[in-house]
């Protein structure tokens, strides 16, 4: 139960982390953690003890009954409770706090919307994992309105950032591109892994900043983020493409990290 | 005490409202409720019953011991809780919540810097008061490092917008100047009524799309919201201008409304 004073409910100030749990291994834990640390370096709050974060996350499973399963843990970090309006209270007494949930892994292709909510590349919330994520939210919200399942978000120049819940890779001539992070992208961590597969498997890799018309001549798009892992994308009102060998030969990959 | 699956704590996914008390009277009420109303339009929430809403910052007002004073009354409503991700759940159970503090009016000019986060007006929540609100917390944070007391905010294209938690204005001429609204400008309630008072008062009111430096030569700068009602501000570093009259007599003007 959360104080209604605290800054994280009342404006957005703190930051989350969501970790695949399959059967009580949370993946990726480390890079997990070193980015919620990166990122509090930025937004200027105390880094959470890490023992005490793996051991709110692993109570939050247990108690949630999805120790045995594949589960989503977030784990949230706030500026805490006290104070009113923007500046924060001194001495900062930052709360952590875990929920679990089960996640199934989406099978069908996402099918894509490219939304009218823009990244605020000019920020540099654009490229943490935040409270304040409601423009996602409306990405989103913009897609499903539209029968799609996902959202494409650009940046305020009009390139292609990332989904509104995950990060964006293509295909083209045996090459693998995805959005620069400059363009407002969350530095996914299942994106450095298929970044990493795709270099260890010698596919060429480019980190690109281009519009979203890109996109048709794409032999295959697909989504990743830490829950969904690797998931094949179409644009909505698109045929689906037949799938590509790369897709499943990354996937493979990632999966066996 | 509040959910934590509450998606106003977990994406920022709501509204709020500041609200001036004064001996129990809650300024603007049905100004700040039609804001509600149509933000909560913008983003998909059903709006707050009115009558609820009231009730419930006057419980908090009482439960806080500040129905005789000067304080601040926020209206907190969230999208609810339940599920997990972006989409929201059905169906929708919104939570509404109020908190009260104190709220004395500052006395000293406000002194400024212009932040290096801009506002995102490729974003329809950059005219709403969102949940949502980490990049206003960073700019005021930079503020304060510079050691001054608020954050000049501009959008992406590098016009004024507003600031971190007040709206803009400034005089120069014998005119009344503000950023107008398509610059990622939260229309402000005291700003609505300080535009009402000039132009009552038959001062020349432009609504403009300027960068930062065209303040250089303003005769004086103020910062408009509910709480802190009109006041005057400097940049940092400026000595301070002297006293304009048509700002003590816009600043009577809202004060006896």
């Amino acid at each position: 139960v959360i104080d209604p004073t605290d800054r994280g409910f009342a404006l957005g100030d703190g930051l989350f982390e969501t970790v695949l749990a399959e059967r009580g291994d949370l993946r990726s834990l480390i890079a997990h953690l070193d980015r919620m640390t990166a990122g509090c370096a930025v937004i200027g709050l105390p880094p959470p003890d890490r023992r005490e974060a793996e051991a709110t996350m692993r109570a939050a499973l247990a108690a949630a009954g999805l120790a045995r399963t594949r589960a989503a843990v977030r784990l949230t970090l706030t500026a805490g409770g006290g104070g009113r309006g923007l500046d924060r209270p001194e001495p900062l007494e930052p709360f952590l706090v875990a929920t679990a949930a089960p996640a199934p892994k989406p099978q069908a292709p996402a099918r894509l919307i490219v939304s009218a909510v823009r990244r605020n590349d000019r920020s540099p919330t654009s490229r943490l994992k935040t409270l304040a994520y409601l423009d996602n939210v409306l990405a989103r919200r913009e897609a499903r309105a539209a029968g799609a399942d996902e959202a494409l978000m650009l940046d305020t120049a009009g390139r292609l950032a990332c989904a509104a819940a995950a990060n964006l890779f293509w295909l083209k001539d045996g090459r693998l591109f995805t959005p620069a992070l400059d363009c407002g992208v969350l530095p996914g961590i299942m994106r450095a892994r298929v970044l990493a597969a795709a270099r260890a498997q010698k596919i060429e890799v480019a980190e690109v900043a281009e519009g979203p018309e890109i996109l048709a001549s794409a032999e295959q798009i697909f989504l990743t983020n830490s829950l969904i892992g690797l998931r094949r994308a179409v644009q909505a009102g698109d045929e689906a493409v037949e799938n590509h060998r790369l897709v499943d030969s990354l996937e493979r990959a990632v999966e066996s990290d």
